[in-house]
């Protein structure tokens, strides 16, 4: 058996019996029933996923993939693919928008180079797990081949395993790659039968002009490479991108091991949503971070029947929104472990 | 002139031209323009209450204030007044819900017992601002008189600028107190006009009845301290508490030093209305933290054109959503000063 079929075995259903444990203990506590909302439910969920009625505090971490896209030819980004690799370099220096939160809240910060274009030389700081320099055009044929799919899955699977060996508990997914959000969008097109101008939207900050373009080039890739009657492995190497692939192989490893994932924007929950469609049972293993500006995010997280922690305007990626709910997942376990009962603390419950 | 007066006059139009100086450097960032939403507003925000572009990461502290209410009496709350007290020793033994996560964001947590009903002794670790041991009844008269209101908020003005000389320079607001719900619903009806039904929650867990009871006390109390014509101090006196009334002085005193203010929920987001109806431009010092399920917590919130940053479903208040929303102001200051500019990472900046 392969690690990519080995993993989707051991991806479980979570467990419900422990949640409901942790949601009266919870109801324990000198505070009224569920007056911590959208807290507690974090509290039970992660109680779920780990088996584990009162877990312990997690060790953090952030696994952000980079990748080129072919598609980045057809003119659908603010940007030009270049900036890929110098955002690869810009983490390894420290100096990105995630480097700095990932900092501030105590998560370990891997980044990973799945495929970026431009010099082969190794950049110090970066796990390099090159498939190939980008993927190709998909207006023109698949972007990958099943293979190479496998692989960047297969090296996802591999990182988020090692990391959970290393003893970390929550794992946060982000991504990197100048013209990612066409891609996230003809894969969220092709898994929802979502009519493509409804879920594609301004990615780093194009105009009106380049929108349609856009719209129109993903059009093509959905007609070059038809999705009906493919698996979601074919579809996922048609549409995805190395790091698409790579983060939805993080996330089934985590899954595999039973420790949650925190999503960040529409790229990323795409990839996540990629997870689940090869192996249903990763679903479960999801936090949603926030609800970014990308107008098919709301429609991803729906799909994984997400529902996103803040919506903060945000549509940077890079991992930054599942950095600042990591606090939040912090807190719910703290609260649990930390707070009084009502016998405790001598607290008159009414019960309410 | 009083300290009241003093502080009042102290509190000064923000620094719009701050603001826009720390805009444009969050532009020179590596990132798309404006692609961190809420972060960004927040750190332009801070700018101008410091009036500093580049203002340092503050120390952080959280005021909780705890006052018993007359109206309790009437049996609007699921709880007895004794929860009052019983709490209060539960925050100075460190088993309340906010202890968890003011030591989570390291804040220094300030719990003040502003008047509670029980035993005169005061406990280790509780400021004792004690004004009287509870309010009055509203439905039959002020619940304080204005010469005790001037005493509370002259506390509250006192213990905010003592923190601010102490160094700190983000301030979260928080309250406990039985039956205060129904106080900062009546003093919403007041000072916005909204009818009682419209603005009444069921505060810790009420059931139908007892709401509909809450709503008749409130237009009785109302109707007993006719708004129309009374200063904002008067309606503060005749409907408000003693948490309340220290809490608007919180905000007036941190407004007076230039710190901004993290709001928690409906009642201390009401206190800070009080304090902006005493001086108006204390709202330009404010920030929202959560949307409660306390459903006038939304209107004292737009009447403070203050859009809150999350909403979690909670209700509990303490402080508990400002302690949440301390970690997003510490990120987004972060981000300002940590962040690489696109000259310093050598990425391409196309202006998007």
């Amino acid at each position: 058996m392969s690690l990519l079929e080995a993993t989707c075995t051991d991806i479980v259903d979570t467990d419900e019996e422990a949640a409901r444990v942790t949601q009266s203990l919870l109801d324990g506590k000198t505070k009224p029933r569920r007056s911590l909302g959208r807290l507690e439910d974090i509290a039970c969920k992660i109680a779920a996923i780990t088996r584990c009625p009162r877990p312990p505090l997690p060790s953090k971490a952030i696994v952000v993939m980079a990748g080129d896209h072919g598609v980045a030819q057809e003119g659908v980004s603010a940007y030009p693919s270049e900036v890929t690799r110098q955002m690869l370099l810009n983490f390894a220096r420290g100096g990105a928008a995630i480097n700095v939160l990932a900092r501030q809240v105590g998560a370990r910060l891997v980044v990973v180079d799945m495929g970026v274009r431009g010099s082969e030389e190794e950049i110090p700081g970066v796990l390099s797990r090159r498939v190939r320099p980008g993927t190709d055009n998909f207006v023109h044929g698949p972007a990958m081949s099943v293979a190479d799919a496998v692989l960047a899955l297969e090296h996802g699977i591999a990182i988020a395993q090692g990391l959970t060996e290393s003893g970390v508990g929550v794992v946060g997914i982000g991504e990197m790659g100048i013209g990612n959000t066409t891609a996230a969008s003809a894969l969220l097109a092709a898994f929802s039968g979502t009519p493509p101008y409804a879920i594609t939207g301004r990615g780093t900050g194009i105009d009106e002009a380049t929108w349609l373009r856009k719209i129109t080039i993903i059009r093509k890739a959905l007609a070059v490479n038809p999705p009906a009657g493919k698996s979601a492995l074919e579809i996922l190497a048609a549409l995805g991108g190395f790091e698409i692939a790579g983060l939805a192989g993080v996330v089934l490893g985590a899954a595999s091991r039973r420790v949650p994932l925190v999503l960040d924007g529409f790229i990323a929950s795409t990839a996540a949503l990629c997870a689940a469609k090869i192996a249903p049972n990763a679903a479960q293993y999801l936090i949603a971070s926030h609800c970014s500006v990308e107008v098919g995010h709301e429609i991803v997280l729906k799909a994984l029947a997400c529902d996103p922690l803040f919506d903060l305007g945000m549509r940077l990626g890079e991992g930054t929104g599942a950095a600042l709910a990591l606090p939040l997942v912090e807190a719910a376990l703290r609260i649990l472990d930390e707070m009084a009962s009502f016998d405790e603390a001598h607290v008159t419950d009414t019960g309410r």
